[in-house]
Parts: C-alpha cells; structure tokens; sequence
C-alpha cells in the first residue's frame, strides 16, 4: 500500500483571491483540467460520495483526488486505496481553501493530464463559501439528516455551487425532510442549481450523477 | 406571537479576544449567570436538543438562548415559542462568535436574573472552537449520521469542549457508528470530556444530560 502524500499548505500572502482564483481557472482551462470543488458540512458523505462516482465513472475520466482537512489523512488513503490518485493537504487549522492554496495542491497532485480534479474542501458550510478556489464547477452535498432547513440558514453556500447533492437518501424514511421545501429554499439562494439526489451508501441515484458529471468535465475540456 | 429580536451584531475591534473571554466570563460569574456555549456541525440537532433540555430542566432553571445564525430567525422563534426567552443573533456572514459578540447578544437579551444563557453557535466545527466566548461551560452535538470520526478530523472542539453530546441515538440502527472508536478519538483529544447519548427527538437519555447540567449551573452560579 503506497503512503499518502501528505501536502502542509502555507497561507497565501496575495491580496486579490478573485483575480488569483480567475487566473487559476483559465491556466487549467488551457490545460484541459476541470476542476470541481466539493463541500458539505463535516459528516456529509464527500468521500463515500466520491467513491461511489469512482465506481459509476467506471474509467471514463481521468481524475484526482486533494483531500483537504485541518488534520489526519484518512480521507486521502481511502481514495488512493480505491485507486484514484490523491494527495491530503492540511490547512493547518485554515477553516477553507483559497486559490492560492488550491494550486500548491494541484502541484503536489502532479496529474497534468488529468481531466477532473476533485478538491474535497474542509467539511464547513461557511468559509469555503467565501472563498473562489479557482474551480469550474461549485458542488454541495447536504445529507438527509442535516435537515431541509440547511439552504435557508446558510445561503451563500447554495448560491455560489452549480450543483446540490442531496446524500443519505436512504435514510429519508427515518428523517423529517421535505424534499419541496428544501428545493424552495435552495432555488431561492440560486434559480439554476442543478439537483441531485443519492445514496452513496446503497448507490441509488449515483449514476445519474455520474454521467452528469462526465458530461460536464467533457465539454470543459473540450 | 411575539415578534422575534433580530440583534445584528457588530464585529468587534478589541485585539485581545482571550483576555476579553476572561473578563466577561468573571462579570458573568458575578452576576451569577452560567453561560454555555452550544457547538456544532450545521444539522447535529442544537435547536432540538435545547428544546429537549427545556421539558427535562421542568422549571428548575431560569434560563434564556442566543441563537447565532448567519440568517434566518427560525430558531429564537422556535424556542420563543417554547417558552423560553430568546433573541436571533445575526452574526452577518462571520462563521463564529467571539467574546464581544458575545456580550452584545447577552445585553440584547436582557435577563439579569439567569441562571443558565446558552449561545447557540454558528453551526460549523472550525472556527467556533478557536474564540474563547466567556463561556463556563463549551459543549458540542455529534450527531450519529456525521460518523464516528469527526473528532480525529475536528481535533480542536473536542480539545475545548467539556462535553459532548451524541445526538440521533435512535439513529444507529441506520448508520456505522462505533461508540468506542468515537470515544478513543474523542478521548485522545480531551481526556476529560463527558460524553452523553441522547436522542432529542424520542427523549432518550435527555434527563441524564438534564440532571447534569441543572447540578453543574447550580454549582457555578453559588
């Protein structure tokens, strides 16, 4: 079993995130490189998420992993386990990513042919929001037993992704969750969010996501 | 209905947040008011979980809420309508509350004869565990569908808390969550934390956290 590269993030000292992160898109786009930036709340299911598209992408893409987390590397060892190449970057107490951090992480992933390459950002609904990290794609998972309530109190985050991830489905029978209500408080936040909903446990749904997903990096790298 | 108080907070521009914590939590004490601090992912069940402390605290406690939320004034309103005094602590965007803060919420509120105020925090697992509140007592919700791991994610809330509240009990049927493991993390980062299974929604294991938490306000506020 290899050992996972473990990536110590130093802070960025440059003041414009927005330029930075902007260049940051367009140096990927020249390259063919999409890169998806995920976030949830701790314990939302990113990386049981992320191998179960592994498993639905069924060799389709090319991809990378950069596990994001103030500490241990478990994360990363799973997906490397799983057979995706991935690095584990710690933030160092950081509660997010910005642009400039995301690229000491893609140089330590060293994939220049990769066709998507996934950050897992540091399990929070708040600061990640805030932060443009340079990527084409924006994705949130909120998980059934968070609650529908979650768009309504944290808004920025549903407004800056491109795509919802409802995860857990499973477990909706068990759970208070109105799926209508959710759905009224994210479109609130942003009209265009696409929605979708998962099991990554049981993997219902997962393909749906998966194909969307292959589609999208495609047509980016185009 | 009584309207709910929406208290906008202002950032605070005091340097020293530690020695801040420290005066507010030494006022507090000479008032005789025990403050709590309430700690969580978004979705553990903080708001559910303070209502279920309501029925089982059964009078015996004078006691009021800050609800800390980016937006949305669901909560006071929630606990409002319980009963119990509350005020909606706007915290505009910031991802955490600090001891200033703090006091701004506490004066909205307005119960010089408390003798328990609980600061709902912003649900998120970082940043809030790195401002000391003036807080005599931090306590975090791990709910069981977030997964046994958070605290070796987490480290530093566990390291500040004194108690930990597993919530969702009636849950694990559903999920892998092993306590043990949970506790050796938890353990690892605070060997003296108090750890306590509760399901606020069916009520198990509400009055013991109940009974202990009435007896440690009692003994601070002597």
């Amino acid at each position: 079993m290899d050992k996972v590269k473990i990536v110590a993030l130093k802070e960025s000292v440059l003041e414009d995130n927005d330029r930075d992160a902007q260049n940051l898109r367009e140096e990927l786009r020249g390259k063919g490189i999409c890169l998806l930036n995920l976030m949830s709340s701790p314990g939302s299911g990113k990386t049981s998420t992320l191998l179960a598209l592994n498993r639905a992408f069924d060799g389709r893409l090319r991809w990378g992993v950069m596990e994001a987390d103030i500490d241990s590397a478990v994360d990363a060892q799973t997906m490397q386990e799983a057979g995706v190449p991935a690095v584990q970057l710690h933030t160092g107490g950081m509660c997010h990513l910005d642009a400039d951090m995301t690229r000491q992480g893609i140089r330590a992933l060293g994939m220049e042919d990769a066709e998507l390459i996934v950050l897992e950002n540091v399990g929070n609904l708040v600061c990640p929001a805030e932060f443009d990290t340079g990527a084409a794609i924006n994705m949130t998972i909120l998980s059934v037993p968070e609650g529908d309530d979650k768009p309504a109190k944290y808004p920025l985050m549903y407004e800056k992704c491109n795509i919802l991830v409802v995860n857990k489905i499973d477990a909706l029978p068990v759970f208070d969750f109105d799926r209508e209500r959710m759905e009224r408080y994210a479109r609130k936040c942003n009209p265009e969010i696409e929605i979708f909903y998962i099991s990554a446990k049981t993997g219902e749904g997962v393909d749906v996501l998966a194909d969307a997903l292959v589609k999208k990096v495609k047509a980016w790298c185009r």
